[in-house]
């Protein structure tokens, strides 16, 4: 099953389900996506049951998923992005026995194809592509195996980021708040059986293709995370409740062959330019820069559909 | 002004405007102190012009005046507490000049009487006395002084802790996730004309006792915060706008002469033994614990009303 949110002038906007084919929708019997995932259990079947889709879905009136959220954490579990980030930023954190995580702020996700405003060019403005779960409720205390069960819906993410903040925000021991604005999410949320034996181990088997100004950046694969979504929710709820409509990233996709497929964000090609040239030679994003992601599946479909942003002045 | 939330099984409860003697309360006209912040130029006449308060107060009722919030930022700006925290945590973290934030849960702010669940006793549990302000919309970008201008109430917050996660989680730059459960929040949120003269360059000059299961713990002075509440909403609004509704915390009250004073957590209490006797003594709460905390005016006045909580098993 994948859903969408449309346009309709509220916040939350309006729950459709999505045709197979991605062109049609049927509206929900709920309102939103988030009044679904606070009663999943009774309303997942009445969704999934939906084989009408009437309305022709017009991709400049489609939100993200989740328009807002009450709660976004990010991890960043693909180890080859963790390492090159160290020598991009110019750190050296202690590397934990745990997945790391933020939270980041919420309240707003930009639609896939939206104009994103940055304060500042001069801040190193930088795409992360990554994949992201949404939770049901999450009582405190779950382990990995519980929490798999409260995976209902699987997004792709822009993590939009500015490197010339994040290393002194590091530093600070407080995490991120200036270089972590607002995220963007694909047009379609899905849930895991839509992936058959592509979502393994709570591991999204897809690759990420990532496009900066029509040329292809990086094209990673997901898989390979250290820590599986599973232990990220459990890592999440160890202390806290995690309410319905939770969304937790994974971090940039990466890969250790990573000459080989590219990147999906800019500071970690600038870091394996600090390895290979001592200085890093590709530049930061500019207002008016575009940038695209699209997972795809061994047979080309794309289910999350694409993202598609442009950088523009405040 | 006072506003409080009371208890009318919805997640975000009702908003009612609070007579002056703090004993009884009027029906707002507007649902929620979300719905009033998101449109708070019209409405805060509206409320303040209220002067009839036919319902008596049941403190019971009383949930925190934003039972949930879309962005809880919280800052550490009393740099007393920064210092005795690198002792307490044996950390030794990059000072940056600008105020340390962190974004934390905002998904639940508890009651004042609320008891409170930890998962587990092994972990420092632990409270932090703070103030903390509501803004409504905040711009990107603004300045300290467009910032000012955006704070549209005050609030007291014990930001709940878990100290043996905290210093982990530090290191790892990504800042505090299990370390940080939701925080609670005292009865009543006060327009910034309540405090009068004591609310000086976007500081609140009242102290904050409080009482660790009965016993006087601290009770220290809330105005020398190294950077005022314009300069945290406009660290916030640098590269994000800030919605209606965003919660931003000053950290942990704590002064320069915290032998005199104490302290407004245990953590910097056993910073403080650690420099007297190489060594912390004072333990962290146990589950039945309580902790009471209540800001002062010079003529004994508690226009926050006061938190008191108890530490659970889940």
């Amino acid at each position: 099953m994948r859903l969408a949110t449309l346009q309709d002038g509220t916040r939350d906007g309006r729950l459709v389900v999505v045709s197979p084919d991605g062109g049609h929708s049927a509206a929900a019997p709920m309102p939103t996506l988030q009044a679904a995932l606070e009663n999943w259990a009774e309303v997942a079947p009445v969704l999934a049951a939906i084989s009408h889709f009437p309305d022709a879905l017009d991709p400049a009136q489609i939100l993200a998923p989740l328009p807002r959220a009450w709660q976004w954490l990010d991890g960043s579990v693909y180890p080859s992005h963790g390492a090159l980030m160290d020598k991009a930023l110019n750190i050296t954190p202690f590397k934990p026995d745990w997945p790391p995580m933020y939270q980041g702020v919420s309240d707003t996700f930009y639609s896939a194809l939206a104009d994103v405003p940055m304060a500042d060019e001069a801040l190193g403005i930088d795409f992360e592509g990554e994949f992201g779960i949404i939770t049901d409720a999450v009582p405190m205390g779950v382990t990995p195996a519980q929490a798999a069960k409260h995976i209902r819906l699987i997004v792709q993410i822009n993590d939009w980021s500015l490197r010339k903040l994040a290393g002194p925000e590091m530093r600070s021991g407080f995490g991120w708040i200036q270089a972590k604005p607002p995220c963007g999410m694909a047009p379609f949320a899905i849930t895991p059986d839509e992936l058959g034996d592509y979502w393994r181990s709570a591991r999204p088997a897809l690759h990420l293709a990532v496009d900066l100004n029509g040329q292809r950046f990086g094209n990673a694969y997901g898989e390979p995370m250290a820590y599986g979504f599973d232990d990220l929710v459990a890592h999440a709820a160890r202390t806290r409740n995690l309410v319905a409509g939770t969304v937790i990233g994974s971090g940039t996709v990466s890969n250790e062959n990573y000459r080989e497929v590219g990147s999906s964000c800019i500071a970690e090609r600038r870091g394996i330019e600090i390895v290979d040239h001592g200085e890093p030679r590709t530049e930061f994003m500019k207002y008016g820069d575009r940038v695209r992601m699209e997972a795809h599946l061994p047979d080309g479909r794309a289910p999350f559909g694409a993202i598609e942003q442009r950088v523009v002045k405040p």
